[in-house]
């Protein structure tokens, strides 16, 4: 028999804020996604694809959540998307508190879409809600297609999933398959987005997806 | 600026156990449900129209949570579902823990959908995940169309809202367009399914989509 403590308050806590910024979010109709992974699954790498093809039809900042460091900032502002970094110093996912910190340094008001990419973790990030409309994960195919079955906590909270790195499928014994059928039994609905990030094949999928959701978004702030 | 306590540990605690339920469901290809709403909106009369309807079809079992009382545990064992109550003593929602210490009594090798009856409140059950495949809300039109703006953690949680007690609509000034809107401002893609659980208008709607529910759970646990 399982006896651990439960604390409502907490989970209130985060749940409190995260509201306030989703409120924030939608008073101005900004499409927010929170991007999450392992490290190097290619979180920025995607941001950066997507960035490069959308940002002259939206208006984009993004929000880079890292322990320690700005260097996928770096790579954000060399696109020419304003971004804001968030260091963790230590902790290992962003809270909505965190994110409802930096929230002035953003022009909501001008804002199609923010992006938060939390920091590289298949664990923890997925059971903070930061008030984004949608958690997006990311998993590469050289990381095995194990995953869903082992942190299925993110796979199942994920609103869609993208498979990057399958250029490099050839090379491995990734079973996307088995990773698909994995991540949709956690979640009957969940989307899903087999793509490279090199090559860009698959990426037109994933930004036709991005681009319904922002427009969705946006629709809903007009009234 | 705002500076809350998060503990990242409680909430892992709630998710590790719901992920063990996850996964015993899945390894019995059971889908689960958690139906959730405010007091007296209707919960176990959604239930009472679902089980007499698809009961010959599929194999239900119900868990009741209510702080006392056994009372709607007593309305479903009538329409011939076998049934466990959960009294959570004073507790105002389920938790994974509890849901997990009475699975030894259902036969899960016989089943083929669980529906999980939260505790009745709009706040706090939405933020415990209890190992279901679907978070599934009701709201009333005699409680007025503001509640997903007021409740937002629930209405972004779910994967299907039921707005119920529509043969009542006439005689309130119940805004239907406007709590879809609302909720679905919070989940884009929440699919709604206003119906009456008195007349049955609306009822097939529901039915089919949970139909469909169980029907891919059920996919996926053949493989």
């Amino acid at each position: 028999m399982h006896d651990i403590p439960i604390g409502a308050d907490i989970l209130a806590g985060n749940n409190q804020v995260a509201t306030e910024n989703r409120g924030l979010f939608h008073e101005h109709g900004v499409y927010v996604f929170n991007l999450m992974s392992s490290p190097g699954a290619g979180k920025t790498s995607l941001l950066e694809q997507t960035l490069k093809r959308l940002k002259d039809r939206y208006r984009f900042a993004v929000i880079e959540g890292d322990i320690q460091s700005d260097d996928d900032l770096q790579r954000v502002l060399k696109v020419g998307v304003p971004g804001i970094q968030i260091n963790t110093h230590g902790a290992c996912h962003l809270n909505s508190v965190l994110v409802h910190n930096v929230l002035g340094k953003l022009d909501l008001d001008h804002l199609d879409c923010l992006v938060i990419e939390n920091v590289g973790n298949l664990v923890c990030p997925a059971e903070f809600d930061l008030g984004e409309d949608d958690k997006v994960a990311v998993l590469s195919v050289t990381e095995g297609a194990d995953k869903p079955r082992k942190y299925p906590v993110m796979f199942h909270n994920a609103r869609a999933l993208v498979v990057n790195k399958i250029d490099l499928m050839p090379h491995t014994d990734f079973d996307l398959d088995r990773a698909v059928r994995d991540a949709q039994r956690l979640n009957l609905d969940l989307p899903v987005f087999p793509l490279s990030c090199r090559t860009g094949e698959g990426l037109d999928a994933w930004l036709a997806w991005l681009e319904q959701r922002i427009a969705r978004a946006r629709r809903f702030a007009n009234h």
